[in-house]
C-alpha cells in the first residue's frame, strides 16, 4: 500500500463517520484525532478504532447529533455533559474551558460524563500545553483491572496523561494506560498460541496466568499489583465520581452489544504562573531535561511522536491494506 | 517493651526535636505526625525517622527556627516556602491554603519548596478529606528511579497520595510511592545475603539485578518500568517545575553528608460540588465501595490504617526496644 496524505485519511474519515450518522462537526473533530494518531505512531487509538465507532454510531450505542455543552460551572471548574455523543468535541470544550479557567483561577478542571472512547488522552492536552499551562488528563473505560485481591474486574484501564509545555521545544507528553500490556497484545499471544510472560494477567479467580486464552477471560494486570490497582481506583473516582459518569464494572465492553456508554474524562489544566512563575518553571524543566538527555539511552517522552507526525505531514502514512480497504468501504 | 501511650510518645518526640533545636511548634506539628505514621501501621514513614530528622536538624541541614510563609498567590493557587524547615508545618499551611481556596475557586493547588522529607502524604490530605474535598497530594525525594532506558537516578521514590471523603465511613486514602518496593526492603535482603525477586533493582548500568548488594548501588525499579518512570517524571514536574523546588538528583541523599534539602510538594483539592455536585459524588463513591466488597478478598484502602489508628489511640503502640531506647535518649 503506497503512503495516502493525512488529508486524504481525513476526508475518508470524516465520510465514514457521517455515512454512520455523526453530523458535520462530530465527524471532523473525531476524524482529526483518529488520523493524528495513526499520523503520531499511535495505531492502537486511531483508524483501527473506527469501524467500531460506527458502529455505535449506526445502533444508537453513540448519538451522532449529540452537542456536548457545559452543564454546571463554578470558578475553575466545569462539568460538561457529552450528550452520549463520541468524545472528541466534548473534549475540545473540555480543553478550551479549562485554558480559559486556569488563566483566571490559576488552576482549572473541567469533568466530562455521558461520552465515548476519548482516544490518546495526550492530544487532548496539547491546546493547553500551547497555551503555557501544564496539564493533567484521566479517563476511565470499560472494566479491565481487578480491585486488589479481588475477582472481578470493576476498574477500566484508565490512562493518566500529563503534558509539559517548555520555551523552545516540544511539549513532554505522558500517556500511559494502568495495565501492564494492552488487552490487543494478549488477543495475539492467545492467536498464536504462545504463553504469556508472567505478570501480565489473572484468570477469573484472580489468580496469575500465562495461558492467553484463560487471561482474556480474567483481568488484566495493573503495573506495580496493589499500586496500579489503587491508582485504577483513584482515576475512576476522578472520572466519575466527581463527573456522575458510570464505572468501568458499569460500562459494557465497546466489542459486544451492551449498554449506552458513559465514560468520564477529568482534565485539569495548572498555570506556572500561579505558583513559581512562569519563568523558574521553564528554568526548571529545561534543568531537569539537561540531566536526562545527558544520561545516554534516555529519550524524552513525545519526541517519537512528534518525529512521526511531522514526517506523516509531509510523506502521509502507510496504512495496512485491510485496514484501508475498511475505511474505504465505510466512506462509500 | 509494653505498649507506650500516644501522648507519651508524642511528649517523648517533641522533646527530642526540641532539644535538636526545632522551635516549639515545629516540633510539636512534627511529633503529631511522626507518632501518627506508627499509629496507623506506618512505621516506616514514622519514629524510625526521628533520629535522621535530629541530625538534620543539628547539622543546619534542615532550619529548626523556619516559618513557612506563603510566598505567592493567585486565584485557587500558592505557594509556600518552607524555608528550609521539617515539613510538616508547611504541609499543614498547605492543606489550610487548599481548603479555603478550593471552597472559593472550586479547585486549588499549593506548592511547597525549600522543604524536607514530609512523611506520609496520605496524612496531610486528610483535613481535605474532613473538609468535603477530593484531595492529592505528591513529593519528590533524594533520586531512586532512572529515566527509562538511561543509567543514573535522577528522579525521587515519587509518591501519588489521593484523600477521597465519603459521607459516613472514614475516607478513602491512597498513598504509594512508584518503585517496586523500599530501599529498606533491598537493605534488608542484603544483611540477608538473600536474592531479590526480579524486577526490584537494577544496578548502576541499568541493567536488572537480583543482587541485593548491586541493587544498592543501583537504583530502584519503578512499577511497570517505563510507565513507572513516566509516572515518577511527571511527580517530578509537578512538585518542582511549577515550585521551584529541587530534582531528586539535585537533593543529596538523606543518610550521608549532604546539601540543604530542596524538597517540594504539591498538594491539590477539589470540591465536588464544582463539578457534578456532592450528593451525585457521594452516591457515585458508595456505589463502587459496595461493587469492591460484594468481591470477597478486597479491603478498602485506609481501612487498615483506620483500625490500627483507633486500636493505637486506646490500647498504646509496642516500639521496638532500640528504638524506644533511642527515642528516649534524644529526648533525655
Amino acid at each position: 500500500m503506497p503512503s495516502i496524505t493525512l488529508q486524504e485519511l481525513n476526508l475518508l474519515t470524516t465520510r465514514a463517520l457521517s455515512n454512520a450518522g455523526a453530523c458535520d462537526a462530530m465527524a471532523a473533530a473525531t476524524a482529526l484525532a483518529l488520523v493524528d494518531a495513526d499520523a503520531s505512531g499511535l495505531a492502537s487509538h486511531g483508524l483501527s478504532r473506527l469501524a467500531l465507532y460506527c458502529t455505535h454510531l449506526r445502533e444508537g450505542r453513540a448519538n451522532g447529533q449529540a452537542r456536548p455543552v457545559v452543564s454546571r460551572s463554578k470558578g475553575g471548574c466545569c462539568l460538561i455533559d457529552a450528550q452520549g455523543g463520541l468524545a472528541y468535541e466534548a473534549m475540545t470544550l473540555a480543553g478550551t474551558e479549562a485554558i480559559a479557567r486556569a488563566k483566571s483561577h490559576g488552576i482549572a478542571m473541567a469533568g466530562v460524563f455521558n461520552s465515548h472512547h476519548a482516544g490518546a488522552m495526550g492530544y487532548h492536552l496539547l491546546p493547553l500545553a500551547q497555551a503555557g499551562l501544564v496539564a493533567m488528563g484521566f479517563t476511565n473505560s470499560p472494566a479491565a483491572i481487578n480491585a486488589w485481591g479481588g475477582k472481578k474486574p470493576l476498574f477500566g484501564t484508565n490512562p493518566i496523561a500529563a503534558c509539559f509545555p517548555r520555551d523552545q521545544g516540544s511539549p513532554l507528553i505522558i500517556d500511559l494506560s494502568l495495565t501492564e500490556v494492552a488487552r490487543g497484545k494478549i488477543m495475539l499471544y492467545a492467536e498464536q498460541g504462545k504463553p504469556l510472560p508472567p505478570g501480565w494477567a489473572v484468570d477469573r479467580d484472580g489468580k496469575p496466568t500465562t495461558d492467553a486464552k484463560t487471561a482474556l477471560t480474567g483481568s488484566l494486570a495493573a503495573i506495580g499489583g496493589a499500586k496500579g490497582a489503587m491508582l485504577a481506583l483513584m482515576v475512576e473516582l476522578l472520572c466519575c465520581a466527581l463527573t456522575g459518569a458510570a464505572f468501568g464494572f458499569e460500562n459494557d465492553s465497546y466489542f459486544e452489544p451492551g449498554n449506552h456508554p458513559n465514560i468520564g474524562h477529568a482534565m485539569l489544566a495548572i498555570d506556572p504562573e500561579a505558583l513559581a512563575g512562569k519563568r523558574t518553571y521553564l528554568e526548571r524543566i529545561e534543568t531537569l531535561i539537561m540531566a536526562m538527555l545527558a544520561d545516554e539511552g534516555v529519550r524524552l517522552p513525545g519526541s517519537r511522536r512528534e518525529s512521526a507526525s511531522a514526517r506523516a505531514s509531509t510523506e502521509g502514512i502507510d496504512i495496512p491494506d485491510a485496514l484501508f480497504a475498511q475505511i474505504s468501504r465505510l466512506a462509500a
